[in-house]
């Protein structure tokens, strides 16, 4: 395994579609209709929203960044384009569409992209200027961001099976109250 | 698929193994390295907490439950015993003992439960009075605190690599700040 920052990088994007299918495919809906919070999104509608990603976001701004630098700004993202585009798709559907996406956007990194390309720049339309090192990163990390909130989801959807225990648990204190226990 | 409470809850908790090697075995420890909070826990120690747990808590309590109902109350567990039991093995090692401990004791647990069951009662030495079905779904519940923890500090172990991109991505706004953003 070679030790740069994108075979870092990749090595975590190349896992989501893994531990979605060992997490969701199958799993009874009592498990995955709930959402994280009370203005929150369903696993599915996470699942939805990492689809849109792969379609508009992380590799259409990689080439924006390779073909034009900071001479043209990304393109917004549509963050709740899942909602109308997924609605009465079955979840196992939309984490196999999202798989598919995912590998041939990993193949498309790895036929466009090189360590040495990472300090190069774009211009987020918001934030301002960018690395091509940043943008990499944060796709990785939105990932981690998007499970957790599945997690959570999940959790809630049991929030009074546990009876007394919920006092112990995090994860369903902070559905109730972000500021109740850190973690 | 029977869909009573018993078979809905090993459904997800048949499922955490595998999402363990998914998401951690193999990946670079530049992922792997980093707590969830400052005085938090690293992924190869929640690990360890959910292998205590296999080993000292759910079937433990479960026996205790059926065996001695709520006449002698539960034995306490050690939150922090991997802490001194597992320093210096590799976290792929742990994820396996993981996976054999849950096997087992799902194994065992079929062999000894059944939705007839779920309403029988056991003694929480802080808690009170608890049913079966609390235990249960808890231990369900419990995976899925913990395995948002090895969320977060992964996360966190890239928290400076996203750049100015941590303005949107909550799972790292909440490392610093528990109170900042819901989710």
């Amino acid at each position: 395994m070679t030790t740069g920052f994108i075979a870092e990088t990749t090595g975590l994007l190349e896992r989501t579609p893994q531990v979605l299918r060992a997490l969701l495919v199958g799993l009874p809906e009592a498990w995955t209709d709930t959402p994280d919070s009370s203005d929150g999104w369903r696993p599915r509608d996470v699942v939805g929203h990492l689809i849109t990603g792969e379609e508009t976001d992380w590799m259409a701004r990689t080439r924006r960044i390779l073909e034009q630098g900071t001479s043209v700004p990304f393109d917004r993202v549509n963050r709740v384009a899942m909602l109308n585009r997924d609605a009465g798709v079955p979840l196992d559907d939309l984490v196999e569409r999202f798989a598919k996406l995912r590998a041939d956007n990993l193949a498309a990194l790895g036929d466009l992209v090189t360590d040495a390309d990472l300090d190069r720049r774009g211009l987020h339309p918001a934030l301002g200027e960018v690395t091509l090192r940043e943008l990499l990163a944060t796709w990785a990390v939105h990932d981690l961001d998007h499970i957790g909130q599945i997690y959570t989801g999940m959790a809630g959807s049991h929030d009074t099976d546990v009876g007394p225990w919920k006092a112990y648990l995090g994860i369903l204190l902070r559905r109730d109250d972000p500021s109740a226990v850190a973690g």
